[in-house]
C-alpha cells in the first residue's frame, strides 16, 4: 500500500493546541490560537478542556464553525483511579461532562489519559499498588463507555510512556491499551479505541505487531481501534520527563516508518502534533511554532 | 512459599558501587567503599568496570578476598551497537575484556547494558533505526556468549527502562529481553540470563507474568535466567530520567511484592541497591548511605 503523500500541502495536519498553549512563555487564550490556525489553513485542532472553559465552551463551538475547523480529538478525560469511593464516583462525573463537551465540539473521540496512582502528580501517592490503580482504571472506562454509547462519542485510551506510569497513566504499552479495549469491547463497536502518541510508544518492540492488530480490531473484525494519531520526536538527552519534546525531525523517531505501519494498518486521519515544551517550543511566537509545524509535516511526518 | 526474612539481618544485601561512588559530592575511590562495606558486615558489592581500573584490578581482587566480600555481579558490558564495522569489532573486544575482567573478580555474572543508537548518549545519534541497534545487539550478544561459555562467564541481560532506550539499551522489557536469551540459548544452559532491575522493570504490566517465565528457564525446561536483583525506588516526581533514582520505601515501588515474585520463582540470591543519584544521595556521607541502605534493607525491601 502506497503512504498517502504529505509533501504537497497539509489538509493531514492537526495541531493539539498544547502545542502553542504558551507563546513567548506566557498562556495564550484558545480562542487567539484557533485564529492562527485558521489564517494557515489548518483543517483541525485538539483543544484542551481547561482551555475551552477559559474561553466559554459556546464561544469555541461557534469560533471553530466560522472557521470550518474541525477536531482530531479532544483532551482529554481519565484519571479515573481515587483514594476512595467519593473520589472515584467524582471521576466519572467529570469523565460524564468532558463527554458532553467533546459532543458539543463533534470531536471524533475523547482522549483518555487514564489517571495512575492517585496523589502521585500531586507527590504523595495515596497507595502504591499499580494493579488496583489498574482495576480503577478499567472499571471506570467501562463506566464511562456506557455513557459514551448512548452519546455516541468513541473513547480514546492512550497509553502513555512508563516513565509516567506512577503520575499520569498506569496504562502503557499499546498491548495493554488493546487489551483492555477487547475486554470491554469485545464486539468492535468503534466507540472504543487508542489514541497512538508516537512519543509514549516509539521504543515498543512490539509496536509494529500491535498497530497491526490495532488496525484489525478484535480478532480481526469489527472497528479499527486507531483513533488518532499524534506526532512529535524524542530528544537525545531528553532533560525533563513531562515537558521536553521535540519538533518532529530534531530527534531520534522514525516518523515515517511509523506513519507507514498506521496507514498499512488503515488510518487514513490526521496527524496531531502534539509538542509540551517548557524548554524550547512554549519560549518561542505562536507563529513561527505553527509555521515549523507545517513545514515538518510536510517534510518529516 | 514463604518469602526469606531480611528484617533480622543484612546477609542478602549486596552493593551496587555506583550508590556511594560519589559521596559528599565527589567520586570516592572503589577501595575506600569497599572498606567501608567490610566495616558493616556488607557480604556481597557489584562494582562498575572504571572503578576497577581506577584503583587497578589485582589489588581489588586481593582486597574482597581479604574482606571475603563476593561480587553479586559485574558492571557492566555490552553496548554493541555502532555506526560501522569498526565500531561493532572494538565493542565486541571490550565485551571479551570485560568479561576476563569478571573471571578475576570471581563475578557470578556479567550484567549488559546492551546499548542503543550509536552516538545518540553523546546527543547525536549515527542512525535512528532501532530494529538495526536491536539487531546489532543480537549478534553483539550472540558473539560475546560464545567467548563467555569458554570461560564460564554467565551474562546478564538488563532490560532498562524504555526512557533510556535512545541512548543506553534499545532491550526495554523482561520479555523482550527473554525473548532474546531463548533465541540465542534455546537450551538454557545457565550461560545467559537477566538482571531484573525493579527501577527499570516496575511499571510492566505483564512483568508478574515474565518473573515467572524467567525462572523457568527456556519452556519450562534449562537453568533460570533470573541472575541478578537490582532495587532502589522510583521517586514523585522525578527530576531526572537518569540520576534521581530513589532510596527504598521513598517512592512508589512494590518491594515487598516484587521481591515475593523473583523468590516464588525460585531467585534466593542477593538483593542489589542500585542508587544514582545526583539528586540527593550522592551529596551525603557514604556512612549515611550505606547505613540506610542495611536499615531500608530489612525494613522495606
Amino acid at each position: 500500500m502506497k503512504m498517502r503523500d504529505f509533501s504537497q500541502d497539509h489538509r493531514w495536519l492537526s495541531i493539539n493546541t498544547a502545542t502553542v498553549r504558551k507563546q513567548h512563555g506566557a498562556e495564550v487564550p484558545l480562542s487567539r490560537i484557533i485564529d492562527q490556525c485558521a489564517e494557515r489553513g489548518i483543517r483541525a485542532i485538539s483543544p484542551w478542556r481547561d482551555q475551552v472553559a477559559a474561553v466559554g465552551l459556546d464561544k469555541i463551538a461557534r469560533q471553530l464553525k466560522t472557521h470550518e475547523i474541525e477536531l482530531s480529538g479532544y483532551c482529554r478525560g481519565g484519571f479515573f483511579p481515587a483514594p476512595d469511593a467519593a473520589g472515584l464516583r467524582a471521576a466519572l462525573d467529570d469523565n460524564r461532562r468532558a463527554i458532553d463537551e467533546a459532543k458539543t465540539l463533534n470531536a471524533p473521540c475523547l482522549v483518555l489519559v487514564v489517571g495512575a496512582l492517585p496523589g502521585a502528580l500531586q507527590g504523595q501517592a495515596a497507595y502504591k499498588d499499580i494493579g488496583r490503580a489498574r482495576s480503577e482504571v478499567r472499571d471506570g472506562i467501562a463506566a464511562s463507555l456506557e455513557y459514551a454509547r448512548e452519546v455516541g462519542m468513541p473513547l480514546a485510551i492512550e497509553p502513555l510512556h512508563p516513565m509516567q506510569a506512577a503520575d499520569r497513566a498506569c496504562v502503557n504499552t499499546l498491548e495493554q491499551a488493546l487489551d483492555l479495549c477487547d475486554a470491554l469491547d469485545p464486539e468492535g463497536s468503534g466507540m472504543l479505541g487508542v489514541a497512538l502518541d508516537v512519543y509514549h510508544c516509539w521504543w515498543d518492540p512490539k509496536l509494529e505487531q500491535q498497530i497491526a492488530r490495532a488496525g484489525q480490531g478484535p480478532k480481526g473484525r469489527g472497528a479499527s481501534r486507531l483513533l488518532a494519531y499524534h506526532v512529535c520526536d524524542w530528544l537525545t538527552p531528553t532533560r525533563d520527563l513531562l515537558s521536553d519534546r521535540g519538533m518532529m525531525g530534531d530527534g531520534v523517531i522514525e516518523l515515517r516508518k511509523l506513519r507507514g505501519w498506521v496507514e498499512q494498518a488503515g488510518y487514513a486521519g490526521y496527524s496531531e502534533v502534539e509538542i509540551f515544551s517548557e524548554l524550547d517550543w512554549w519560549k518561542r511566537s505562536g507563529d513561527e511554532v505553527l509555521d515549523t509545524c507545517i513545514a515538518r509535516h510536510r517534510s518529516i511526518v
